[in-house]
């Protein structure tokens, strides 16, 4: 696409005009090339940074504070794409609401160890561990076996995630396809879980008879 | 236990005075058995009864009407265990908001009648296929093959998931059992999920140099 006026934009990126320069007032969105003092013209980028912004404000629901450090690392071009898909991704997780215990920070560290899953500070790995909290503080503490299988079975799982992700493409597609891709297969994983789950339950009784 | 009186019930279940009162009035909790007008006792039936409550309110954030129509199937020793759980299990669905389109649910179907997991009108089929719209209304559908790989990892999810359910004992313990580890093992995924995407996207732009 050439450079567009506003009203297509709006027509290209599917978020209504209103909200566009609600964008622009905030800063989440790039000002387009001013034709005068009243209009400008828009381009590809636009598009692309507005998927990425709907996909981080509808489907993740950060707030546009969080939007907003996300969008600025991902347009600053002296960032590796892949370095900004990691920053995007980071965000995805929840803010932690309380410190997770250290025995669960232990649990996490220990299995990242083991699996010479090189990260440190990850947001994700703090959510396991407030994970794993909670799921003692209801008197159903997760077995350190049952703990491994999962994390098996989710190495397969980010397998078939990163095969789909192809080609890293402008870091600002790449982010927006990993943010979409990442948050709207986790519905489907638990529902295939649930699913399975009956399945499996199912069987096990007419087995038992 | 023996049968106590209310204030050890709160002590016991964890659940404040004045909310059992209110499960009471509204048919939730069955009553104690009566001493004189005002008192009642209570027994180890209204603890695990109040262990389910909570569970299908706070960690499955179930409306009070929905709560009460698993409870009272739960608690009706008509009904076999294994139906119980099933019955408590579908209610952790999201009611639809919208049906899901005729390809979703035709790709759904395939799946089911392919791993022959025989189940009919499974509420969790239906937010797998309301799932598979989303991505594709986010233009980002699901491959076969990706949607084959997933459903193989979380076979091995809910593998482990009923090995550590262990031996069904009374229908209102195992059912609290099943909600609470089906939800709260949900997190636990999710975040084994991104912390493998990340450490393979690691591991690849190593090996990318």
């Amino acid at each position: 696409m050439g450079s567009v006026w506003m009203s297509e934009l709006s027509e290209r990126s599917g978020v209504p005009v209103p909200t566009i320069k609600f964008y622009l007032r905030e800063g989440l969105l790039h000002r387009g090339e001013a034709q005068g003092a009243t209009r400008a013209r828009y381009d590809e980028r636009h598009v692309e940074r507005l998927r990425l912004i709907r996909a981080l404000v509808d489907i993740a629901g950060l707030s546009l504070e969080r939007v907003k450090d996300v969008v600025e690392v991902v347009a600053d071009e002296s960032v590796p794409v892949g370095r900004s898909i990691g920053f995007a991704h980071q965000h995805l997780a929840a803010e932690p609401r309380t410190a997770p215990s250290e025995t669960a920070t232990a649990r996490v560290e220990a299995l990242l160890a083991e699996r010479e899953w090189g990260l440190d500070a990850s947001a994700h790995a703090v959510a396991l561990a407030e994970a794993l909290d909670q799921l003692d503080a209801a008197g159903q503490p997760l077995a350190d076996d049952a703990l491994g299988s999962y994390a098996d079975a989710m190495t397969r799982v980010a397998e078939t995630d990163l095969a789909s992700l192809g080609d890293a493409r402008d870091a600002m597609g790449a982010a927006a396809y990993v943010v979409t891709g990442t948050l709207l297969v986790e519905p489907v994983l638990i529902s295939l879980r649930r699913i399975a789950q009956e399945a499996l339950w199912l069987r096990g009784r007419e087995q038992r008879g």
